[in-house]
């Protein structure tokens, strides 16, 4: 037997089956290993919060705050382990202690000191998602930033626009990427609001009331917290804890504990799901636009990019590919969290731990997703003169909305319409130019030259109001990038 | 052959197949005929809109408006023949003008003037759901009032916490209905803000660039329009229509067309989903709670309301069957409009046409909970001594974190832990009280009367911050109703 | 006011807003109204059935038959009274009750006796997916036989095959065609297997004991049915009832009830499923290949066909948009009832009530894509000049493939490749045909002539086994309808 | 800064947010090495497939064979690099050959010869799901014996059947065990199915017609295979050689490549849709019937298990929570499986790529909730005592359903049943036993004793057929034991 490689794991997870996010950031920022600090991230914080609140000792909360370090910890361990309570907190609790213990036997007592699986648990899945989100609100920027520069740039490039697959009327590369600008606007307002207001900390204790903390507080900070009925100082008290956790953490402070309300898992995957669905639709265009016979963008070139195993000649669109299939997967886990928003009791059991990977996939594809279109948008290419190519092949017919209208004051809507109908398909037809036919017919005998209805032809004169149109999503851009 | 009984249609949608929605308002709202209206709605604000821009005559924006009552057109054959062009507008039109026609021969030239299918279908979509979100907030609003008044009553009322079914420590029902009330505030906010920020009408024309529009308004009011590149009049054109568009509809002024960007069905569904969801919650609590071994809550009752086919002892919790129901089935349509907002071209084929009946599911199922929960939360029986019975059936055991917490300053945390959870399995195996059981503990000889452990073991003095968290969500929710 | 149409009434649904299915069989065969004709079928056979084995009388089950007719009752009423039980069984039951007593009142006693709603319910459910299951498969019959047709005489038409959107190597149409077929094939396969074997009444009684229907027994046929461990006769009847059930509606027999265990269910799905697939991937294509620029199929026309309220030149692939739209939606669906496939106790209460509104939508949704795909494939018109102007696109770029390997043995594999990579970018870049490029290329110095380059470059020389191929899915098509 | 422990690698996937699979059988099967490793296998496959029709020299595919380890590879460059042609093949293929090159130069010619990336990706995705199935089904198998000794032992202990959460009827643990074991014994017989026939090889070239693998049968092997419309001897190869790499991996021989038609994955993710449903079933009974008030079954104690970081006392049913949480994952996994099934051109763009992850998800939870299945199963504790104490909490009111009957005959069955619900209400009002209280009905007046009454009130003699229905499904599963 040969000697495997070295640093060989068979349990390594290197999105080999998911290159939308292989060796992304998102990636790295969503790993068992930043699961885990995370959640050791949320214990030693906690510690420090009741140190602020005076029910810890300062020593205590460094001590713990000193140990709290991921690679410290056996991932392997706490992650089997986690099956016998079914979630990973209780066992990684016990190794936590037990690693502060080996430096200071007294600090152990306050680890974790009234506090429950799911507040570490939630909180953490709150901080890698705000991690996560400022990744990806950083690629949504390169991403706006780009697509602004496209739209810029060719705000008055012509081009078909298609419905059904179909040239529909004339429109303008701008506006195109103006499109795909304003639906990254949109995703990128709804995840920042998400990141600044939306993400707390989780702290109720092992069922919501809070009372763990509070009774350590009425035993080491006594008179400041009664528990019960009268409130006072044990509402002043359930008020400050989770504060004084929030501002440790840079997460928002939560009204009241959400162990079964789920509204910040939703908020996220709303955010997440509009953003994955705006990078497909930029993903799905380019894949359109750069097919053979089409060829009015090319995907940014690179060693080996877009590369077939088999056909020496082909160029593909693979980083098109990469975001959508991040697009496909996204709305089922979405739909799973939409599922599982549904609890019950104090807890629920199966929906909340369902919860996690779940989150994980979402951030880690959408994140994907998102570097991928950042590169994507910085290196596209643009051929204006295949456009117009294109744009020419129909001979006119992309603008028959428009002689319909022309024709309308003399004929009427409905008659102007069929005429020009079925001048279109006798243009189709023969190859002829729609307006040499429409010249020939003898219901506008002689009231319209060919050269005039050649000039109202023109596409370049019937883009509406497209330039505009991008200026008002640029201006939107600019906006959002001065207060951003 | 007997004769069908009057009325009879086959083709009758009455929500037979779910009872969550059967006669509600939501599905009044959602109807066939509704979307129909509301397609009407479009055409004729939009001849109204140009009305105001000069460039229809207000007489045949009268007739067309006049024109545009659902009842009066062949429902059936709308939809058949939807089937020609992939969606009912085209056929629509045609009828429409045919009918102002018959009345005002030149006013039909001036329907759908400038427009296009996607324009009148997504302006509808936002029409009936901005009416039907109005009803559905109209029913959050009753649900939350009746719930905010069930944690008021019950602030104080014992219960028993559960987490993974089991008991877990003391709470009060008035702290179970705050989450439920939080739940219900947290999708109140979000469909509020939704209806009266993201529900925008369409206005593109035949491919986003509003082209058809500023070419009529070119042909009847020379100088409103000039299209290409130089803006000028033609921007402000393209900006007043789809404002007073807006203004007839009631409904938001969009930046952009957003014939591809479908943000605001993403808004939507968001809101809707966590609107099902809390609402689902709420159902699969009043389920558990109302199981006959725990009856700790009994659905109001009606005639006829909960009975069996088969046993006539049955008092079945229908509401909260009902509503699950709905809760089940919205994560999938949710899932579903996530996966078609991946959109392409200037128009999405298939993918636009995938939202429609989507919609409808969505809104009626939300819209059917949302009336099915009002009335479940006004007339919810509490029964607060089978929530003490319950609490007292462990012995003591609900307190246990308590106890382990109140020894760990003399035993350290982890030994206190260990005595309390091997005294709980005696006290359970044996059914003493725990508090009997530590009493006899070696560990703690003497140090504890089982009169002091039996004050500890009281559940009414181990609530923590329930009756703080409650009023915190009272104070959200009277916020709320002043303002709202 | 005027006065609305004859026939108007607001509560129709007549597939406006999903036209996919409008007016299509598949949609008369899931209304509301057939979904109650279902249930009353179940009732009426149910009382045959127990004709059968002697515990109703003959004239009582004739009298109940003769009552279970849908047109006769308030279909609105069964829907908002279904209500009060969460689910229409328990009204309809009495309403039939009281239809039979008007006519019969001795009869009237042995209205559903010893049911339970869900048996009568289930029953339905399977009636109706028998029923428009048969629809479905006469669909994809017409479907698969439209697909033979155009793989057989398309056997040998040279086609540009893509893969990421770009020209990989040639094909022909007819292994396109027979890739589809074989889809829909594998599809009509499984949904067969599902109609045949896998739709079973149910009966399982109150909660799945069956011990109603064995109390009746017991009363009215004393000795066929004791209750309790002791089977012998109970255990002969449960067996007996369920068979005379099935046979009396032609379903299958059940091996015990199967009121939490939704593999029925869970089967139909799957072969919806991928029926929707199937068609979905023919529509995804007919709408790639009649894109403007690439025109090698034509959808089949029709008047008014693919028309557009605004363009007149219009000729949209509606067909394919129709059936794409239903295949967005059914995946959604298939994870909802895969969702609430977790049942629990001896009825589930809600998860059970979304099945009903679901699985319609999904029978529906399949149908009208099958009726859709039918006609498309019967008109669908095809392009072979286009297909070769398409391939000749490329200047030999569609065989580099073939020349990589060929210069293998020479070169070596990878130097081939490269080679030939490089010379397919020249090519590309400059225009110049790939064999010409190649000709000149030092490292094959005088090896191999341009005309023999050529002469491999011809791809109808490379179209590997396709022919071969596409016999072997004719040979599949014509062995099923012999047996079919 | 203090050193990491040994073997800390932060890429780890050790099931830290998903530990119903955390140290599985199925996880091991399905990491990144585990698909690393299958694509290594069907590479050497295809390189000895290729020997057997004497295209391939044996010494040149022993040399394949020999390098394809997957512990020999980079596994972190291997996924990086897939992000240049959006899958990992192209650069693995470079890797594996230059691996061979430096063992033997010649041999590496033949690396991948002919084929394409989707051959070796869809190939290995099928080895993985194979390999995977073996090990669900082998749980599938302790888990089914598991519940049929349980069905067996417990085929006449009473309980309550409860429909909406109430007491309905009696029946036996027996049969509610013998409903678990049914959904387990149909989810085995479609996983069986799929794993025996439904997973083929995949061999279709760059686009599915074989061309590559018969131009170098061509080459190398001439006479074996000729192109193009002539089939003969080309027809002859391209059926032999995916049945020779189909007998070399021990997977189906497909009748023709389906790299667009995806039937293999829709049936496997049937099949794991179905079982994951049983499963879930399962364990969302165990969740009811263990909570504190109802308390009939006790999960398997081990150590740690379903303990609590904050209460000592609590014995969680963490078997169940796990179980379910894959079971509320999958159903969106399988409708992502479903939208992505749709595909076009050769080869999807996109949808293909969303398949691995999603597939590897579905696997993985399956199979992490078979093995914590089989372990529930295997340790249930069952507490007859409380089920029938359970059962007589209401007073004879669990089998109202047969008093109505048996009043029927004298009363009529709707005033029967009318009199049952009023004395049932009283019983359940008053405390007192429904016998009672109807012994004391005028209506009844002296014709039943209390005792009678009370006779006929005795659960155990209202099972209906229960006994019967274990045993037809023990039958079952022996019939499936011997032939398995």
């Amino acid at each position: 037997m040969t000697t495997p490689r070295p640093g060989w794991d068979p349990a390594l997870d290197t999105g080999l089956l998911s290159p939308v996010r292989a060796g992304s950031a998102a990636e790295a920022a969503t790993t068992d290993a930043a699961f885990l600090q995370a959640m050791l991230d949320a214990e030693a914080a906690l510690a420090r919060a009741q140190v602020r609140l005076g029910t810890v000792p300062a020593a205590a909360a460094e001590a713990v705050t000193a140990a709290a370090r991921a690679e410290l910890f056996d991932l392997r361990e706490v992650a089997v382990r986690a099956r016998e309570a079914a979630n990973p907190v209780v066992a990684l609790v016990r190794m936590l202690a037990e690693a502060v213990a080996r430096k200071d036997p007294e600090a152990a007592h306050y680890v974790h000191q009234g506090s429950t699986s799911q507040d570490v648990l939630d909180t953490a899945l709150m901080l890698v998602a705000a991690r996560t989100s400022d990744l990806i609100l950083a690629d949504l920027d390169r991403t706006a930033t780009a697509l602004a520069a496209l739209a810029r740039r060719h705000r008055d490039t012509l081009t078909a626009a298609r419905t059904l697959g179909q040239h529909a009327v004339p429109t303008t590369f701008g506006l195109k990427a103006a499109g795909w600008l304003q639906a990254v606007l949109d995703a990128e307002e709804r995840l920042r609001r998400v990141r600044e207001d939306s993400l707390p900390v989780q702290l109720g204790g092992a069922a919501g009331t809070m009372a763990g903390y509070l009774e350590y507080a009425r035993l080491y900070a006594p008179g400041s917290a009664e528990q019960g009925t009268a409130p006072g100082r044990s509402a002043a008290y359930a008020q400050q804890l989770p504060s004084a956790f929030a501002a440790e953490l840079g997460l928002a402070d939560p009204l009241v504990p959400w162990h079964t309300v789920r509204t910040p898992l939703a908020d996220l995957a709303a955010a997440l799901s509009l953003t994955a669905a705006g990078l497909g639709t930029l993903a799905a265009d380019v894949q359109l636009l750069s097919r053979t016979e089409t060829a009015e963008v090319t995907e940014p070139a690179a060693e080996g990019r877009g590369s077939s195993s088999a056909m020496p000649h082909k160029r593909n669109p693979a980083l098109a590919a990469l975001i959508r299939s991040a697009a496909y997967q996204v709305p089922g886990l979405v739909g799973t969290l939409a599922q599982v928003a549904v609890t019950d009791d104090e807890r629920p059991a199966g929906a909340w731990h369902a919860e996690w990977e779940t989150l994980r996939a979402l951030l880690r594809l959408t994140g994907g997703a998102a570097a991928t279109a950042a590169e994507l948008a910085e290196g596209l290419t643009v051929h204006p003169e295949r456009m117009r190519a294109n744009l020419d092949l129909t001979g006119g017919l992309v603008v028959s909305e428009r002689l319909a209208a022309v024709l309308s004051p003399e004929l009427g809507r409905a008659a102007a319409k069929q005429l020009v109908a079925a001048a279109s398909a006798r243009a189709a037809g023969t190859g002829r130019h729609l307006a040499d036919v429409l010249a020939a017919a003898p219901e506008l005998a002689g009231r319209h030259s060919a050269h005039s209805l050649r000039e109202l032809c023109d596409p370049a004169r019937y883009t509406g109001a497209a330039a505009a149109l991008v200026d008002r999503v640029l201006a939107r851009f600019r906006a959002t990038r001065r207060c951003g």
